[in-house]
């Protein structure tokens, strides 16, 4: 079965945090989006867990968090790829939404 | 580690046909940018093999197909699942970036 999620309806954003909204969750994988206000993030945080995740940048522009300070840039179009067990995450520098991919799921 | 891919930056669209570009591949999943010009498509198809995909649209407007002549708007967030037994397809109105995510990757 086809199933069509429009990402940009059915979440919106939070002054007091970030706000996530469960698109999809299968046997194959999780996928979850976040929306930020400028200055919010999803903090740098790993698991002890076989698989990867890529974050991908729907709309707004912010920066991509690593361990040891790493920060890259992110806007509209850019996708980051982490293995589960690697620290990750990402800050707001506007509002920005983005849609994380998790496989296999946890 | 971390991978950080500029999906805008690394593939742009063809006058003859749609342009693909390789984001990622793992044991785990494989990520491919497509960019369609407006009436370009990926035809309807399916594959034989378990598991699932999702369409996101990053930019432009479109049409998810399905069989049967079924059709739904594609436009940015916008985010297709589908088994990848099931027939799935999209059609280009506009300059269409979409990012495809196969798990498992096939």
């Amino acid at each position: 079965m086809l199933k069509k999620i429009a990402v940009f309806e059915e979440n919106d954003f939070g002054e007091q945090s970030f706000k996530n909204f469960l698109v999809h969750e299968s046997p194959y994988m999780k996928v979850i989006n976040f929306n930020f206000k400028a200055g919010q993030e999803l903090p740098i945080h790993a698991h002890e867990i076989e698989g990867q995740l890529s974050i991908v940048v729907l709309e707004g522009q912010g920066r991509f968090l690593g361990d040891d300070g790493k920060e890259m840039p992110a806007g509209p179009g850019d996708v980051l790829i982490s293995d589960i067990s690697e620290p990750h995450g990402i800050r707001a520098e506007s509002d920005l939404r983005v849609l994380v991919t998790i496989a296999p799921p946890i």
